[in-house]
């Protein structure tokens, strides 16, 4: 294990990151990592979980980063935006059965426009850059594709639509296996492939985003897979395990499903030949007893708030320095 | 002139009505029609002024007429729903520059149920029967067609979409003609050519909508013009003039831009060979000098009260049974 006391500054210069993120959890340590990079981060976001409710273009993961970076976001809920109201929903059960999905008075804004510019022929990366310039975000929030990548989740009573298994059916069904439809086909956003490309590339993170439902659609694109194998600067992927539990959501369960152990051991054997380092909780690093096969470096990976986001990205970030110390 | 003393007396049986209806002025007599018919009254509504706006079908005619139906209406603001919010805008403004029409909460999710049933390949009709049913509405309330017919405002400077002269430039702009688009090829809906084929049918009503802006695109339909011309029953419209002046709108404006007198006569005469007799408000009876080359009827025209709406509903149907005694 090396040294995990980080130094506490914040890295200079022109160098870039990348953070590769789904939503809630991810989302945090985006912020932190902002909060320290500014414009020198891009946020590489999962579209797995993208679909069409009601005629509207919803991108759940995208959506939760550009509140939570904007500071637009809920904070108690957890998701969406703060100040929210529900009178759209109110007068769409006089209209219509489809009320599953909470759609927030503001929130609906951002779906309708987002449609809208996408009928009018906009990438998704064009309206979601646009966006973030509107909401005055530092970081470059980029879709990891514009090409259409859906979750699909096998269970045994059949294949389920990535919301509806997660919203509808509260992640009930066990899950045998997960397919993302599009993903052999997709291609990177140029902004995401860019950032990869850039000579001030320093590191990239896998932020503590669920790894088989936010992350893996995200590897799923053979270029942004090779991208990341091929790297020239460390990547560390932080656990969102801690304690044998996840944070929030249904990371556990699903490990659980897929009959892998609980473990930060079994976050680095996922992301196998894509990362040089795991960074995972205090709680677990006394009995991290497994060889991870990379780097281990420990730290509070639990964010409750924004100084708990920074913190932790800044010792990502040191801890992506230390490593490509080791590197050259 | 008939007398016009009302006999007060609602008319029994499976005596059928249609209503030729614009948006809120109109609407507010097909309340009062639908006081006193429930189901017996069928509510045939303008959609020249339907537009698409950030993707969504928007029927500003027909949403008045569902809500003033419903009882869902706004009374003191005069169009929309009561107890609306106007949180959407609020976003809308942070991701949009197309903030110039207001899209209040609850009337988002009417839009946004239609513009997807649409897209389904269900008929505007269709849609519009089933919102009417959820809403508890009685009266049967029909699109004059599926078919894309939009008022375009001719003037000046060019040609305007109707939303465009009538929302965002205010009807600033003098007009000097207006153009039906889609009107010529545009065939009636199915329930409003049943409505007009019953054998129950026994008045028809033109409702004291605009006549240029709100009625002529119903009567622009080649075939519906037909129907009303070619009635075996009583027709009747009810005047929007009161004392010279329109009670609400344009009308009276419009009128000086074509260079018609802003007098029931001039009513009269846009609507000669469609209808057998004209409602003209009270304040208008005594210099109602003119022939207006029909039978005319005096009644209380200003709605302001429900009360108002089914006084004036009262009125109309007893004006065509007169009418229609002396027909035999």
């Amino acid at each position: 294990m090396i040294d995990d006391s980080p130094d506490g500054s914040v890295p200079g210069g022109d160098a870039t990151y990348i953070a590769l993120c789904g939503g809630v959890g991810g989302s945090k340590l985006a912020a932190g990592l902002q909060a320290l990079l500014g414009r020198r981060l891009t946020v590489v976001v999962n579209v797995g979980d993208d679909f069409d409710h009601l005629g509207l273009r919803i991108c759940p993961d995208i959506d939760t980063v550009l509140y939570r970076l904007s500071g637009l976001n809920d904070e108690q809920r957890g998701w969406g935006r703060a100040d929210e109201s529900w009178q759209f929903m109110r007068a769409l059960g006089q209209f219509s059965e489809e009320t599953w999905f909470q759609l927030g008075d503001l929130d609906v804004a951002l779906h309708v426009v987002r449609t809208h510019r996408q009928a009018a022929g906009y990438a998704l990366a064009e309206i979601t850059m646009d966006m973030a310039d509107r909401l005055g975000i530092d970081a470059r929030v980029v879709p990891a594709t514009d090409d259409a990548v859906r979750t699909k989740v096998v269970c045994q009573e059949g294949v389920l639509d990535f919301q509806r298994y997660f919203v509808e059916r509260r992640c009930e069904p066990p899950i045998e296996r997960l397919v993302f439809e599009g993903a052999a086909d997709a291609r990177p956003t140029p902004a995401a492939e860019a950032a990869f490309a850039a000579d001030s590339l320093a590191g990239i993170v896998i932020c503590p985003s669920n790894p088989y439902l936010s992350i893996d659609p995200i590897l799923a694109i053979p270029r942004l897979r090779a991208l990341l194998a091929e790297r020239r600067v460390p990547a560390v992927a932080v656990s969102p395990i801690i304690d044998g539990k996840a944070v929030k959501g249904p990371t556990a369960k699903i490990m659980r499903e897929l009959n892998v152990a609980s473990t930060p051991h079994s976050i680095a054997l996922h992301y196998e030949g894509l990362i040089d380092g795991l960074m995972i909780d205090t709680m677990d690093a006394s009995r991290q007893a497994e060889d991870c096969g990379v780097p281990v470096c420990s730290a509070a990976t639990l964010m409750t708030s924004a100084e708990d986001q920074v913190a932790l990205a800044g010792a990502a970030i040191d801890f992506m320095r230390r490593i490509a110390g080791t590197m050259v």
